[in-house]
């Protein structure tokens, strides 16, 4: 059993976080999941509606896996101390890492990510880039993983790569079953990646 | 501007919502969405964690688009009479109906779906038909449109339903546009169907 903390923040992006959580909350016998925010209640995300974080980053709670999705959300918490020092210590004591879209400039920020390849959103690919320079940085990718640390590129990448991540902890077969579960056509080849073509990015 | 309401109750899958709402959520100017449920106040998902419906059933609120996603709690709502009444007159004034995976046995059950053509989750496919007799069940199909009624079949495909209904209503540029700002593989043939044969499903 595993304990995931899903960090949230004002304007997440929704299925940044609610794609990976559909996968892992399927597995209710291998994981458990709680919405982290810096205050407890209703999280309004970049998609208009909230939702309810239960815990928060003052809890000294220690997650197994640390989910960050990202969102526009990430331009004003790139600055949020409480936030990023939340972040680097869970980064310390997790066993697993996973970010989605521009979650990866958070992780980056906080220092989670030097001298690891990355990925993040194509869109916002600038950006993220210049909150971690010593971050390795993969423009090409529909998934990165180093090690324990899972980075996806935008939005609906993050159901890829928590699939992948799924295949890791639980072995392929358990991986397959659950996206077949969720009818989802599972991208399995963490290279290929056409929209970074269609944003202008090339290694 | 077309308003949304989305309906959420205990134990609703969150994809079914949020894959739906991440596509209509980034058109900003043309859409609303207000999360409706029973009761105003944080909702459980079948996945652990909580939405927040800042909007309850007995608001009195008509809205444009209806939708309904699925989840282990329509076993539950299915002799929800409040809540298939307001199914019932939301479905008689919105101007499109939409639902994910077994949200079509609410619809059906409310005699939305009554002489229409209509799909459901693959894996549930039998318990949602009894609840809708006078309806035409599509067992292969990723999801149906019939005239202003869409229900996609299990959990991922509500995206893909979401984005022909986005194609319907804004055109398809726009609809494209959306798919690849979300990175997402849009799969736009509605017939193509892999799942159904995995759980055993034909026509």
């Amino acid at each position: 059993m595993r304990s995931i903390g899903a960090l949230i923040f004002p304007k997440f992006e929704l299925l940044d976080l609610f794609g990976p959580l559909q996968m892992f909350g399927m597995l209710k016998d291998h994981y458990t999941i709680d919405l982290v925010a810096q205050k407890i209640g209703p999280i309004v995300s970049n998609g208009q509606v909230s939702a309810y974080a239960e815990h928060s980053i003052c809890d000294e709670k220690d997650y197994d896996i640390l989910l960050v999705p990202g969102g526009m959300g990430t331009r004003t918490e790139i600055d949020n101390k409480a936030l990023l020092k939340w972040i680097e210590e869970q980064g310390q004591s997790a066993e697993y890492i996973l970010s989605v879209c521009t979650g990866s400039a958070l992780l980056a920020k906080a220092g989670v990510l030097d001298g690891r390849n990355a990925t993040s959103n194509k869109s916002a690919f600038l950006w993220v880039m210049e909150q971690g320079p010593n971050v390795e940085w993969r423009k090409v990718a529909r998934w990165v993983q180093d090690g324990n640390i899972f980075t996806a590129s935008g939005v609906s990448a993050g159901i890829d790569m928590s699939l992948a991540a799924i295949k890791d902890m639980q072995g392929k077969k358990t991986a397959e079953t659950v996206a077949n579960y969720a009818e989802y056509h599972w991208q399995t080849d963490p290279s290929h990646d056409p929209f970074a073509k269609i944003y202008g990015l090339g290694d």
